[in-house]
C-alpha cells in the first residue's frame, strides 16, 4: 500500500522539453497541500533520486487521485515507468536562485556562487522562469570580465571534457545569424587535408533552418559515441558530429533556448556559451566569424568590436589562442537554406563545379586561411593560397568524402518534393534582404526536422531583378507544411526591390 | 474537411493557471513546421477569437496527429469545445517584449509603451518567461518614480474601476509577509459602524495560508457581482468581499505570481502593483501598513522609509491621500494561522472575549484610528478613543454581523479533526519567531484550500517556555495533509528557545 507522501506514477507522454513539469490531479491530498495558486514546484523522489518539477493540475480523468505523471525528460531523469511509487516532498529554498536575486540587484557574483547556479541549472532545479530571470540579470547588469571567466569556467566544469593527441586542436565558430553559411564542413575538410586537428563537435538548429550537425546528417551520420568520434579522429586528423551525446556545456544548452524565446543577447552569457563550448571539446585555436549585418545577430560595427575584445580578453586568461574576424553579414552566404539544400552547396564547392556559390567558396577559404595562420601551420598571408590549392586540387574533397565513410558512408543529398517558386513583383535593384524572415520562412516549411525542406535563393543585394523573374523557391515535405510556410509569408517581406 | 492550418479541439483537462498552453502531437505538421526545440510559441483562432499559447508536445495517443488541445484558461478564452475547429498561425514578434529588452538594456521607459507592455500582458501574450524578464528588468534597473507612475496608470487603466456615492472612500493595505495579522475584518466594521466607507475587495492567499478573502468566506460569502457589492456597501456603508470578480488591475494578479516564484521583490513594481489595485477599486484614503521584521517582507527601517517615501510620491501624483505606517514585523499577529483560526480570532475580537489576542485587537484599533484621522472624520490624536469605543460597546460587532448578514449570512467557523500539538523541547526563553516558516506550515497543512487547517499559535517573542509545554498546534483536515506538514516540519525550524 502507498504511504501518504506517494503517488503511483503514471505515464501520459507529454513532452515540455528540458523542464520537468509534474501532473497532479486537483483532489490529490499532496496537490491540496502545496496549493496551485503560483507556480508551485515539488520535490520528487523514486529510487534514491531526487528531481524538482514543476507543478500542473489535471482537472480531468487522466489521472487518478493517487496517482501522479511527469512530463518526458523528467520521467527519464527518474527513470520511472507506469506503476512505481514516487515519494513527494515540500521543496525547500534552493541556495542559489539567492545569487540570482544579488545579481538582479547588481552585485558582482563569484566563481563559487556561478558554480553553484551552474550546476543547479544543470541538475534541473531551475524552472524556466528562474533561467529567465538569471539570463536577464546577466543582460542589465553586464557581466564583468572576472564574472565571464567564472561563468565560462563553471560551464566547463558541469559537463565532459574532451582530450586529444595532438598538441594544437583548431576549431571555428560563428556568431550566427545568416541563413546559409554552411562553411564549415568546406572548412575543416580543407585544413585537415593540410594536416591540422578539427574534431567538429556542432550543434543541431534551435530556432534557424539547419545547425550544422543537421546539414552534415544529410551526407552521413553525426551520432556517434566519444569511442567512434575518437577513431575518425585519430585516422583523419578531424570530423563533423553532432556534439549532443558528449555532453560539453551542458547548462548551455538549457540556457541557450530561454535566450531565444527572450531575443536578449547577454554579451558575457553569449561569450562563456561560446568558449566553454570549444574549451570543453579541447581547442586550442579558435576562429570566431563574427557577421555584422541589420538583420544579422550583430548589427553594428562598434558592437562587434567591443565583442571582439571581450572575447580576447576572456580567452588569453583561458589559454585559448583566438583570432576573432569580423565579416559582411547584410546577406545570406550561398544559395540553399535547410539541410539538404546547404549540403547541396556544400558539395558543389568541394567538387568545384562550376555552378557552386562563390559566395560560400570565399568565405570558407578565408576562415581555412585565418586556421592555417594561427595555428603557425602557414606564415601570415600564406594561408589563403594554401587553402585554395587544398580546395581546388580535389584534396580537400578527397579528404570530405573519406571523414563522411568513416563517420558512417557518404551519401547524396536528396531534393524536396514539394516547391512554391516565388517570383519578383516587379523590375528593379535588390537594396535589402531580411536575414530573419528568410530564416524563418526556411524553418516553418519544415527545416531542419524535414531534411530536404528550406529555401533556394537566388538573387543577391545590389544585382537586377526583371519582373517575373524567380528571385526564391520555397521547398517542403508535405503539402501541410509548404501550405503553413505560405501562410507566413503572406504577411512578411524578405526582399527589398528598389525600382529603377 | 478540415484546411491544412487547423487542426480539430479535444479537451484534455490540463490546468496550468494563467499560462496558455497548446498540446499537439509530435508527428502533426505544425508541430513539426514549428519546431519543439525552442520555447515555440504559435497563434490560435477560433470563431473571431485569438490567442497566443506556448507548444507542449504529445508523444501518446492522448492526441491525435489532427488535434490540438489547451490548457483551462487557454480553454475558456477561446470558448472552445471537443470537436471544434481551431485556426493555427505563425506568431509574428510581439512589438511590446522590445519596450522590456530596452529596460532590460537600461532605458527608461515611456508612459505608451508601459501602457502597451500592460495590456499585452492581460491579453495573455506573455509567457511566464516573459513576465519573469519583465520584472527582473524592473528589479535590475529601478524604476525611475516617472515609471511608477505610468505602470500604476496603466495598471488601473488594464482593468475596471469601482465608483461609490461617497467622496471619502477608505482602504487599508499590508505589505504582507506577517501570518495571522488579520486586521482587515475588524477595522471595516470599526469605521463603517463611525460612519466611513468602507467597500473592502480583498485577495485570496497565493503562496500564504489565508488571504482575507478566505478568512472572511469561512464568516460569510465573498464572492458577490458588482451589483450586490454595491448594495452592501450603500446598506452598510462597506463591506468585505473577494476582489477577483471585480477585474481590478487584472495585469497584476498575473506578475504576482510569477514575482512569488522568483521570490524579488521590484519596489516599483509593488508600488504600482498596491496603488492601481486601490485606485481601480476607488480608493480616495488609503493606510499603508508596513511590518518590518527579518522575516517579513520588509527587513529593515530604512528599506520601509525608502518605500514609503516612494509610495508618497506616486501618490500624492495619482491624487490619492495616503498615510503609511510601519508597525513590528518580528511575530505573527493573533493565534491562528489559516482561514478558520483566524476567523476565530477575528470574532473574538470583535465579540471582546477576554481570550482574544490582544495583539490583534491593538493592531486593529492603531489601524481603525488612522484610518479615522486621516479621513478627517476625527482630529489627529482622538481616533483611537473613538475606535476603541466603537468596538468595545459592541457596535463594531453589530455592523461585523450586519455586514455578513448582507453578504449572504453569518457562519460561526469550525475547527479541524486532526491535529497535532508541538512541544517545547527545553526551558527557556523564545528569542526568535521565523514567520516563513510558520507560515509554511500552515499552507502545507491544507490552508486555504482547506479551511480549517493551519497552526494555532501559542507563544509570543521573549516570554518564557517549560520543557513539554504546547508551543503550538498544527490543524489538518485530513491525514494525508498532516503528514506531508510534518514531514516539512520534521526539516525546518519556527522557533529558537534560548535556554536560561
Amino acid at each position: 500500500m502507498a504511504k501518504l507522501n506517494q503517488l503511483v506514477y503514471k505515464e501520459l507522454g507529454i513532452d515540455t522539453q528540458h523542464e520537468y513539469n509534474a501532473y497532479m490531479h486537483r483532489s490529490c491530498h499532496i496537490c491540496n497541500s502545496e496549493g496551485f495558486e503560483a507556480l508551485t514546484r515539488i520535490r520528487i523522489s523514486h529510487k534514491g533520486k531526487t528531481i524538482v518539477a514543476s507543478l500542473n493540475v489535471i482537472s480531468s480523468a487522466l489521472l487518478q487521485t493517487d496517482e501522479i505523471s511527469l512530463s518526458h525528460s523528467a520521467e527519464q531523469s527518474l527513470d520511472v515507468s507506469t506503476g512505481q511509487m514516487l515519494t513527494i516532498s515540500h521543496l525547500s529554498p534552493i541556495r542559489s536562485l539567492s545569487y540570482v536575486r544579488s545579481k538582479i540587484f547588481g552585485n558582482e557574483l563569484s566563481d563559487e556562487q556561478l558554480g553553484e547556479i551552474i550546476d543547479d541549472i544543470v541538475s534541473g532545479h531551475y524552472s524556466n522562469v528562474h533561467l529567465s530571470a538569471f539570463l536577464t540579470a546577466c543582460a542589465s547588469n553586464q557581466l564583468t570580465t572576472k564574472e565571464i571567466i567564472g561563468l565560462t569556467k563553471a560551464m566547463i566544469k558541469s559537463g565532459k571534457r574532451m582530450q586529444w593527441m595532438s598538441d594544437i586542436v583548431v576549431d571555428k565558430h560563428c556568431i550566427g545569424g545568416l541563413p546559409g553559411n554552411r562553411t564549415t564542413p568546406i572548412i575543416v575538410a580543407i585544413v585537415c587535408a593540410l594536416g591540422l586537428t578539427m574534431p567538429k563537435t556542432s550543434s543541431r538548429a534551435i530556432t534557424s533552418p539547419a545547425g550544422t550537425a543537421d546539414t552534415m546528417e544529410v551526407l552521413t551520420q553525426v551520432d556517434l559515441t566519444l569511442k567512434q568520434i575518437t577513431k575518425v579522429v585519430s585516422d583523419q586528423g578531424g570530423c563533423v558530429v553532432w556534439g549532443g551525446s558528449a555532453n560539453l556545456s551542458p547548462a548551455d544548452d538549457l540556457l541557450i533556448k530561454v535566450e531565444k524565446a527572450l531575443d536578449i543577447d547577454s554579451e558575457g552569457q553569449l561569450i562563456a556559451s561560446v568558449l566553454s563550448k570549444k574549451i570543453a571539446a579541447g581547442s586550442t585555436h579558435l576562429i570566431v566569424d563574427i557577421p555584422v549585418g541589420e538583420t544579422a545577430k550583430i548589427r553594428t560595427l562598434q558592437a562587434a568590436q567591443n565583442l571582439r575584445r571581450e572575447v580576447e580578453k576572456v580567452a588569453l586568461v583561458l589559454g585559448l589562442h583566438v583570432d576573432v574576424v569580423v565579416t559582411d553579414g547584410a546577406q545570406p552566404v550561398g544559395r540553399g537554406i535547410g539541410p539538404c539544400l546547404e549540403a547541396r552547396d556544400v558539395l558543389a564547392v568541394l567538387r568545384n563545379e562550376t555552378e557552386a556559390p562563390s559566395d560560400l567558396k570565399e568565405k570558407a577559404l578565408l576562415l581555412s586561411a585565418k586556421l592555417l595562420e594561427l595555428s603557425g601551420l602557414e606564415n601570415p598571408g600564406d594561408g589563403y593560397e594554401k587553402a585554395r590549392k587544398a580546395l581546388e586540387s580535389g584534396m580537400a574533397y578527397d579528404k570530405f568524402i573519406r571523414i563522411c565513410q568513416e563517420q558512417g558512408g557518404f551519401r547524396e543529398p536528396e531534393l524536396a518534393e514539394y516547391r512554391h517558386k516565388i517570383k519578383a513583383d516587379c523590375t528593379g535593384t535588390v537594396t535589402k534582404v531580411n536575414n530573419r524572415t528568410l530564416a524563418k520562412l526556411a524553418k516553418l516549411a519544415g527545416a531542419p526536422n524535414a531534411p530536404s525542406a528550406g529555401v533556394d535563393f537566388f538573387v543577391t543585394l545590389n544585382s537586377e531583378v526583371k519582373k517575373g523573374q524567380t528571385i526564391f523557391e520555397i521547398h517542403a515535405e508535405s503539402k501541410g507544411e509548404l501550405s503553413y510556410a505560405l501562410e507566413y509569408y503572406s504577411k512578411i517581406e524578405i526582399i527589398t526591390i528598389e525600382q529603377c
